[in-house]
Order: structure tokens, then C-alpha cells, then sequence
């Protein structure tokens, strides 16, 4: 019996890693449309698709007031994925639209790259590429992360994967920080608690792990810039917003900040004022981009799609504590 | 009272992280020249220069039987850094001359290095970073470290680090093999033996820590390649020679090779064709050039001169097991 449910699936892409998630679709009888346009939607484009189908299979398009108000038919959004700032969730809630989202499937690839980019950024890998790629050879030197005091701020699912894997680098020290006031840490040697202003003030590298809230935007400004030393290196593959890019882009043009490597931007595709800075490592949203880690998102989502249109009990929808992150954005 | 040794300290830059080589030198009223071409010399360009000198600090330039028949005064090669393959140990020991080395000070960089390598080649966070700087925004998808099989050829001094390093990680499996038979391996859950050629077959990254030598020189060729799986990745932060690179170029470029970081070549500076390739991540031979690493290497070969010059018992002197490598080369 075909299913009365009809899917937009708008993240792409989608079951290019595994096809598992379309064969369950169509197991199901569950008629799926995919995001025609293969990139990010904009609000405009999604409100104009979105009035004719019941469940979303989302990513992180803009899914806003305006949008919410032509989703006549819309029930259920799941999200591929762990952020929901793109999604307004209380106009959801007051529509009756079920939110369900993946939060544990992209750690891994997370924890991983923000690792990559901490490497790449003390040993400038990536301009000593570029550079030999244009036929110039140039040494750089750079600093070791074993010597390095790293600060973590956010140490939900990924944060505390990114600790882990610094366990085998012996840091110096690292210092954690979540905005989660009863939050337990980690119970290594080379890990302490650390107000938000040491971290500032003494860490070499400073990686983000945070959902972007109320609390969150704009958490790193000039302000906190003006605390770091001239040596500190910030990666940021959490949300765009959280670091101010503006201020940002000053610190790192005056060379106030030896380095940063964001993976995530306000807008996105990302083509600001970033790109003019070799000191500024940039990559295209890809935190969750593994074929593991993407499947386990497509997977996930598909699943709690099946759930829903069997009316079975939904396993992911968003907790309370995801709502309170949106009071006043 | 001023020593009568007169040095030529080769390589650089030197003195550039931690000037206390400079002023142990001079605290001990010992002369020195710095290599007035500010890179590399060539065979010839030592050759003209040495005569002069009592004493060499030396890098990665050669020091070949040619070179070193023009080294008349020449007592004490004191080589910054760990690979002797640049030096004719055979001719100098005929000679009378010492040759010291540094083997430990560059450990520690290096096998961050690695690490790093494999994580860019794994996410494409060079290609990626790259791309946006020309205001292309692609998101790529890769592989993560965890779910790999990691294969290291060399237990050394580096491939123990990298071993450590990798044990944040929780990778699959970590396969090792090395060239001295009797070796012990770290003992931790994921690291089993394997020969080579099951390294070659089953790993999904291989990392090489070996010295060039003979028993090394052209180990990994189309034949090796051939065994391999299609994502495998090679990772180079030994020395050139070892992977035959007009045998890498072409699995590279024929995709028959997932992807390859290389930081060390057999000419250097590099400019032959592996920079066409995208799929290749290439470094300008920077293993070890972290700040402290650098530091440590140049003040324990200056510390070794200075023995020297008073008379003291010398401490890097290198052991049989270095000439044993270069019997035929």
C-alpha cells in the first residue's frame, strides 16, 4: 500500500554514500522527492517547493517563519544532521510540525576534522601545498601540538571526542569549558575546568564545539580577540556566528591571531573577506563529511521517517533543551 | 683563548628559533661561517667551500665522496637532524673524519607531521581550503581515521610517535612492520605485526618511517602498488627514494592510488611531476621543522662541536648500525 506521506528530501547530497536510506524509502511505498537544484536552498526557493509535502528531509537550508508559514501540509521535519539553528523551532511547535534530528551521527567526522585543521594550521600544510603545487618551495616552520595548551569550549558529543583523540598527543594542557554549568568533564590527567576567560587568555589553540544560540553568537568578538596571545589559533566547526567573522578577519589581517581554520560561516557558500587571508585555513562545511559518518545521518533520518509513516514511536525528536537554545534568537 | 677549529654550519635557516647555538659558539670563541647561499648547497658548491673548515654542521646537502676529498682540514661532521643517507659514512670513516647526528630532536615533529598528512589527505582539507581561497566552494567527502587500517613501515624513534598519536583515535587496526627483525613492537590492544606484504594488501593508509638505505631505496614500486587496495593512501615523511615517484606519480595519476602525502623527495627542492596531481599532498621536506624540534637539534649538534673543541667526550657519535645501511648503496 503506497504511503499518504510525500518526502522532500532537501540535503545533497543524499545516498551517494550508501543508497540504503532510498531503498528504504521505497520499501516503504514512500514517495520522496530530492532538492532539484543539488545545493543549499535558500528560504525563498524552499517556501516555494515546500506546500504540496508532509515530511522534510532536511538539512541546514533555512527553514524560517516565512518558510514554516507555506508548509500547509507539513508534519514532521528530520534533520540529517546534530544543528537546528536553521530551523525555527517554536514556529514549528506552534504549527504542530514534529522536529526529530541525528545529533550522535556526525560527531565522529567532527571530532576528526577540527584535529586536521589544528595539525594543518601549526604546520601550514596547506600553504606548503599550495606553494609546491605553483612550482615554490618554501620550509615553513611551525609549532607542535604536543607543546600546546588547547582550549575546548563546548564539550557535548563532539568535544569530548576531539579530547580523546588528543590523548595520544600528550598536550600540555587542556582546558574545557561548556556552557552546560553541571556539565562532568572528561577524567584525564592533562584536562581542567577553565573559565571561558583563561581559556582566552592562555590557550594556544582554541576549538569551538557549540550549538549556535542565544548564548553563543557572537561569543568571540574583538573583545575576546584582544585577551588571546599572538600565537592563538582558532578552529571553528561548530556554527558560523560564533566567532564574529568581521573581527575576525581583522585580527587575522593585523596578524593579532596567528591563525584560524573555519569550516563554517554565516553564509554559506562562503565567499567574504576570509578568502583574501593565507593565515585563514577555509573549508566548505565538511565537519560531518565522511561516508561513514553521512550515511549514519541519511540512515538515521530516513528511519525516523519510516517510523512516522508507520506510526511507530519516534526515536529523535529534539529535547526541550534545544528549544531554551532558541528563547531569543 | 680562541679555538682553532673553524666551522661551516650548512644548514638553514640556523639560529632562527633559539639563538643559544649562535652564543654557545661564541661563548666558547669558536669561528663560524653560515652557508652564504641561504639553501640547499649543492655537491659542488660544498666542495669549493670546505677546504677551509676543521669542523661541518651540516643538513640534508650532500657530502659524497667528492666533496670529501676536497675536505682537507675536515674532523667533525655534526649533522642536525637524523638521516645520514646525504653523507658517505664509508668514505669519511677512511678519512678519520666523525660523524655525529641528532636522532632524537626530530622525532617528535615528524610523527605530528604524519598525523597531519593523513588527516588533510583523508577530509581533502588542503583541496578544500584551496578551492575557497579561489572562491569555489565544493564539499568533499572522506574518510576517517578511526575506521582505517593503519599501516607503518619503520618502528623507529618516529613510527613508535605516530603509534602513540594514533591511539586517540581508535583506529581499526594498526599494522607495523620494521627492518631490524628483533624489534618490539608498543604493546597496546590495536597494534598487531604484519609483513609488508600484507600491509601493502589489507591497509587503507601506510605511513614510512624508514632511513633510505639500501635495503629502502625503490621499497615501494608499481609492483607494491599493484597489491594495494584502490583508497589506499601513502604517506612519505622519511626520505625520498624510498616510494619510486615516477611509479607514484602514475598510480596516482591513473587513480589507481586513492591519494599521497609526500614531504621528502629525492631532489630537493622538489619541482617534478607529482605537482600536477591534485590527489598528491605535497610539503616542502618539514618533518621537522617545528619550532622546539629545530631548536633541540641545532643546540645538540652545536653542544657536540663544542665537545669537540674542548676535548670532551662526544655523545652523537653514529653507530654501526648506520654503516651497515649504507654497505652497497
Amino acid at each position: 500500500m503506497k504511503s499518504i506521506e510525500k518526502i522532500l528530501i532537501t540535503t545533497v547530497p543524499f545516498g551517494q554514500y550508501d543508497d540504503y536510506p532510498i531503498k528504504l524509502l521505497e520499501a516503504n511505498n514512500i514517495d520522496y522527492d530530492i532538492n532539484p537544484l543539488g545545493r543549499r536552498l535558500k528560504a525563498e526557493e524552499l517556501a516555494e517547493m515546500i506546500p504540496s509535502y508532509s515530511i522534510l528531509i532536511a538539512g541546514t537550508e533555512p527553514i524560517d517563519e516565512n518558510v514554516l508559514r507555506k508548509a500547509l501540509n507539513l508534519k514532521l521535519i528530520s534533520r540529517v544532521g546534530i544543528g537546528l539553528d536553521n530551523i525555527d523551532l517554536h514556529s514549528a511547535k506552534e504549527k504542530g510540525i514534529i522536529v526529530s534530528y541525528t545529533p550522535d551521527a556526525p560527531a565522529p567526522a567532527v571530532g576528526e576534522l577540527a584535529i586536521g585543521l589544528m595539525l594543518s594550521t601549526l604546520r601550514h600544510i596547506h600553504l606548503s601545498n599550495m606553494n609546491i603545487h605553483q612550482n615554490i618551495w618554501q620550509r615553513y616552520s611551525g609549532f607542535r601540538l604536543s607543546q600546546s595548551t588547547v582550549g575546548i569550549i563546548g564539550v557535548g558529543r563532539i568535544g569530548a571526542k576531539v579530547i580523546n583523540h588528543l590523548q595520544g598527543f600528550g598536550c600540555k594542557k587542556i582546558l574545557v569549558n561548556d556552557i552546560d554549568e553541571d556539565k562532568v568533564y572528561p577524567d584525564f590527567e592533562n584536562v581542567e575546568f577553565a573559565e571561558k576567560e583563561k581559556i582566552y587568555r592562555e590557550a594556544d589553540i582554541i576549538s569551538l564545539h557549540l550549538p549556535l544560540s542565544v548564548e553563543t553568537a557572537n561569543l568571540i568578538t574583538k573583545d575576546e580577540i584582544s585577551c588571546m596571545k599572538n600565537n592563538t589559533i582558532l578552529i571553528n566547526t561548530s556554527r558560523g556566528g560564533i566567532i564574529n567573522e568581521n573581527d575576525l578577519y581583522e585580527a587575522l589581517k593585523t596578524h593579532r591571531l596567528y591563525a584560524a581554520a573555519i569550516d563554517t560561516f554565516i553564509d554559506e557558500p562562503y565567499s567574504g573577506k576570509l578568502i583574501e587571508l593565507d593565515n585563514c585555513l577555509l573549508t566548505s562545511h565538511m565537519g560531518s563529511m565522511t561516508s561513514d559518518c553521512r550515511a549514519a545521518m541519511e540512515v538515521q533520518a530516513t528511519e525516523e521517517v519510516v517510523r512516522y509513516a508507520n506510526k511507530a514511536a519516534l526515536m529523535g525528536i529534539v529535547p526541550d533543551s534545544e528549544f531554551f537554545n532558541q528563547k531569543q534568537m
